[in-house]
């Protein structure tokens, strides 16, 4: 088997030589501070087998952390600070920490948030950012969503987002968003290099569906679960409550099923969990529908999970983009309300159908104290990065540690369930579920 | 102002005259019980004023609690449980206590669980009731739903209940449901009475929208008011963090919107209350859209709560009805997010429209500790009344106070808001919002 | 039976002649508002006998709510308000509405909060207050405590007290506090009299234990109750799962066992409940020790519930008082434990006790929704109170409705939980504890 | 530097020649199973730096999971499952994961659930084990605690325990328990191999200190660190109410302060954290009391973490041990306070100290989603380990693969915080504690 090869070079805006105020901030009063070098690095790849021996000369991953030398003067420093895209828990957090950061540990004390996305740079929206302070982002971890608002979109418009920077005098650009956000900032970064402004531009990963590749979990996701579980509880009281009762839960999941598939490990109580990278059968004796009425025969109740990417196929197609340039979905949740009806009522079968699309009620909800940390551990290893003038990169977990991931990297695939994988057997294992297509 | 005049007579099977032996019980061993006589009564109308003198001679309700006589030979007893209609926090609350007390109380051991509301006393569907013992019964309230399961309709099948109740001897039928259920308890309880079979028929009113006449607080209630206020959280962050951020959260209230009400005073970020109580236009200047477009203009975002049955004069009729003969209802939700999206479009406003339906999560949750007891009084107070040979009543709190409530009386008429009441009131006050009528 | 004679009468600074804007208000555009009537009233005692017959010329209390006439001048109106005492929930929630309340429903602007009780208007300590407006107590109720701090004492000092109050042209007082509390705002509002100085004074009970008089609920308590059950819940889990488990909880209630007897009916696992008012004995053959070890031969586990100010005659009187001059209790939890393990280890019986003190994480929490709303309204009506020109009164429910108690009668005595009565008796059947005292 | 090495390699009881029925089984109908053989390992060290080079030799650990060949005949094989120790959230889900995959994945319809820990193997104390089908355990995981009970010590009666594997033919004995329980489960390993009896021994290493040696993580802690920060909540509320507060909450870590640590990242209002792996003076200018007072003066109050085995230098020995053979520790909380009480008093400065120690409250919770999930896959693995004839081995997460570690060498070291590493690292910035020592 022939591994992929990746390329986890990391750019720098240059020789980083000004030491580092770390060690003497107010924070870290007279301990010593233990700092990350770069040659620090971990493996990529830490699986071995017969076929797969040992490389001697693996890929590696440059370690995050503070850096003895830094490459901004701290005095001199602006720092931005952007969120973008849909809400996910421990945004706050992430603001929080960066600031805290900063502000303690470096002692830079411009840091701004622009408001509602990249249009916070965009003049014509006339949308001034704030001045964030410690006294400011102190407490926001108590509360759901982002301080600095969200939108979608304009992360285009490179040139006059550079312009915005300039004119605040922005150096450190920290971008917390999804995909085509971090796609924006690669650009605003490469055209910010090509100008040869002093600028890094660093990451940090936002996908409440777990979907980000070269990144070991997202943050938000820990939260996302606990709450979606919460309601397929709801939906098991439910079904197991009627006669024939049949409860289908829609929760998040676009491109991947990573929120369906661990809410049901969690739950238990969930017969078939429908993702975006395992296709299904409605109809025929391998079916969807036929196993559910096998379930109702048998156990008198069934609980379905599915993410809301799941079943594309089966739908009409709306050939539509949102601001953010992701498609357009169909909404699989009450399709297949529909289908079940009109399935039993052809059976003339009596069956009770309860659906529950907790949606926003995930999103906006405060990180728990598992996602808190992780949201604080990310905001202050992206706040060191780009003191030490790395920029187009990432910050992730990976292998347990926290790394720089480049951006062309990570934006270059997608994270996804492995239908041949340990998580998918999980689930099987659990929900007892057939494949729902034909054997081949 | 003339005061409606209620009849607020208990119906008992006849004089009690067997020794109760709660003081003798496991449960209060040599702890002197402290009873209840029938002539123990609250009064109804507490409230006076100028106009309204204090009645020398006011309407009267019995005291619910154990009565030193009571009518039923508990070694003969055998009873049954039933629950009807919609799920509620709580249902497995009160089964419990009425296993609990007649058990350990009564020493009755002989209880029966009826499945799936009246149809488990219908003998074709062929569905066995289960015994229930202090064993079975002893962890249930920590899950939500019912043991028993539960279903609509089939309560005008008195004939064949009935049957089903001599077949397996009951004399004590609890029923635990709403209007519909109790409606039919009612029927059963005149139809036994007629045939001279001694079987008292104790009703628990059940009404997730507290809209249940003669009753304070309808059980479950608190516990769907809590789940309501997290929606309306989640819909808050979501508006706050958008440019002309618009959250919906439709929440249960058919005819009546306390559950809206409620929400919206604990959770203090709503800014307007849409109940079946109270009209509203959406057109015009005084229209609920205008006082939107205002609202955002001013602070950039708004959130709404609409119980389920508001604005249904907006809607096409679908003048059908469900199993429990409830009017099925049009979807006010999704309506009203079609109001506001044209509008906005109209209005060229670019709007950010989130819509939240918590539905079953609300249902489907387990009782809080403040239903738990609640329920568990309920419970208590309702096997005492059976015992006593109380029939054809409901157990209710008012002012404060377990009572007695004929069934007739109670199904008589709906609890509903009083727009010109302290609680709309202070929802008023609350959210701001005006009449979105023309003045008269 | 003689019924006690309580004086409802309500002191009122002088004739409320302002017409009330309230109509007007930013909060209720257009809207009619329902003003109350001072000659509404609500009957005090709403049970009757055989022996106790309906009463033609009963006892009322004056109902509270917003009057249509006011005594002070808006414009004029200064009002302070400050916290006293032991944290308990929903105490920012009573501050922020009254600050809303008289903010927007009577366009009063100068609102301070004086700080850490009585403390903050004692001239040595040097606390300055704080201006409260709507943007600084729009969020505070997520946060559990106060935001103006708390502290014992210095209630006497009324002298002093006043001579702030008066630098400050303070005319509404509004004291959120328990029975000390209420004593000195007694105390400052006879003073303020004799003075003839135009000053409402306007308390919102506050105890944790519910135990004041004249008040159906006092505000926290449900909460409180709920953070219990929680505690109850893991001394259960940890008695049950091992050999002669043994878990003792401790919960607040100093002269009442209210929170103690609520949570072990919230929660149906508790064994033994211990109050302050039921005297119990340790040794003998009817003792608490004797009877656990019943249990533990029988069942294996034993759940006890104990209010911190049950069995204080088994314990050295610590002869001491605190700032708020409350008796100092010596610690009846280690207590027990104690003699438990030498009763068990003389009988050679391996016991494991697992103690838990939940204190604080019970005060500090935040209200949850129903008391929110209760806290709401308690302190949207002490504004409408104080407004109209009452004085020396407390704002309570009694029989489900908001009214005014003098404080004179309130503090004349304390709430406790009658042996006799339906509570106790309620704990009792759920417990089946016996009295722990040898038969009379 | 020197790198430590280990010897990884696993036992196995003999070669694995029985087809694996799991892709056949009831659970995973008609999808291909997907094997983990033996030679898939995974690299223990991922670390490399200039001075650390990549191994082209590096050590490597067992991945677990599913293997083609098993050692026992699922229909000849008898399990065995025990807990033992202190509780910890999501014991009752690894209890359940075990019994679902062995009884739906492999057809093993005999599984034993011995009572109270080591205990219920000794004849002596006549405790039946009680059947495990999925029935029993469906439903365990909302439930905290175990329902096999547990208990401490027994684990060196080697033979006794033999000779109730054998009179119960056990073939698989899953021992779910900390550092002392596994050392039991070494040598009855031993033993039973000396006896060529055909057991293989698999533990789950339970510590909610999370100090288990080549394990990323253990299970419970989550859930016990999120309890913890709710403690940690109240104190910051009771310290920030009161003039110079100061809240101190003590949690679990007999040796390592990892839940001292992770809660006051997740919290942000911990001023200082002190864990057994730092030592701190309390006197003198550098000491924790001046430190305290110096953050009074500056911000009013202060909140402190204490792990339960910090500071025990400062405090007398018990020189005693439970039965689990573990130190017993003097009580550092109320030390705490006493040394708090009497410096202030000194210093005439007046102080508020509220004591939290939530203890039970944290081991008795059920697991939350995420630790439900991760139990629910070291008990499956578990179950897949013994099936394939491994022994002596802990089922544990490293480098986020599960891995079969040789229960020697996880037991022949603790986990500990690294002063110098990132965990402490992050503390400190956090908090901005100083390192309560004189300077070197």
């Amino acid at each position: 088997m022939d591994r992929p090869v990746y390329d986890f070079t990391i750019q720098n805006l240059g020789p980083a030589q000004i030491p580092s105020p770390v060690e003497q901030s107010r924070r870290a009063t007279l301990y010593p501070m233990h700092y990350v070098s770069d040659d620090q690095q971990i493996i990529y790849d830490i699986q071995t087998s017969a076929q797969n021996p040992c490389n001697s000369d693996p890929l590696l991953i440059e370690k995050a952390g503070p850096r003895r030398q830094i490459f901004f003067d701290p005095l001199k420093t602006h720092a931005a600070i952007v969120t973008c895209g849909g809400l996910c828990p421990g945004l706050n957090d992430v603001i929080r920490a960066i600031v805290m950061c900063l502000w303690y540990q470096y002692n830079v004390n411009n840091i701004f948030g622009f408001q509602y996305g990249y249009r916070g740079f965009i003049q014509r929206f006339n949308i001034p950012p704030i001045q964030l302070t410690p006294k400011i982002v102190k407490d926001i971890q108590h509360q759901g969503g982002t301080i600095l608002g969200s939108s979608r979109g304009f992360g285009q418009e490179v040139e006059e987002i550079t312009k915005t920077l300039i004119k605040h005098n922005i150096n450190l650009l920290f971008t917390i968003g999804g995909d085509g956000t971090q796609r924006g900032a690669l650009n605003i970064s490469n055209y910010v290099r090509d100008q040869k402004l002093p600028i890094a531009v660093v990451g940090v990963p936002k996908t409440i569906d777990n979907d980000i590749s070269f990144s070991q979990r997202s943050f938000g996701f820990d939260t996302a679960v606990s709450h979606a579980v919460k309601a397929i509880d709801a939906a098991h009281i439910e079904a197991y409550n009627s006669i024939n009762g049949i409860g289908i839960v829609k929760v998040m999941g676009r491109q991947s099923g990573f929120i369906a598939a661990h809410a049901a490990l969690a739950n238990n109580d969930v017969n078939c969990v429908l993702v975006p990278e395992v296709q299904f059968q409605l109809e025929g004796p391998y079916g969807l529908l036929a196993h559910i009425e096998h379930r109702l025969s048998q156990r008198g109740h069934a609980v379905i999970v599915v993410a809301e990417g799941a079943g594309q196929d089966h739908l009409d197609k709306a050939n539509t983009t949102d601001a953010s340039g992701n498609i357009t979905l169909s909404d699989i949740g009450p399709y297949l309300v529909h289908q079940f009806k009109n399935y039993f009522k052809q059976r003339q079968i009596d069956v009770n159908i309860k659906y529950i699309d907790p949606s926003y009620i995930i999103r906006a909800a405060p990180a728990n104290p598992n996602d808190s940390i992780y949201c604080a551990q990310l905001g202050t290893h992206a706040a060191h990065a780009a003191m030490a003038g790395k920029t187009s990169v990432l910050l992730t977990l990976m292998n347990s540690q926290f790394v720089h991931i480049p951006i062309s990297l990570a934006v270059s695939q997608r994270n996804c369930i492995q239908p041949q994988g340990e998580l998918w057997r999980d689930v099987i294992a659990t929900t007892g579920q057939p494949p729902f297509n034909p054997p081949d």
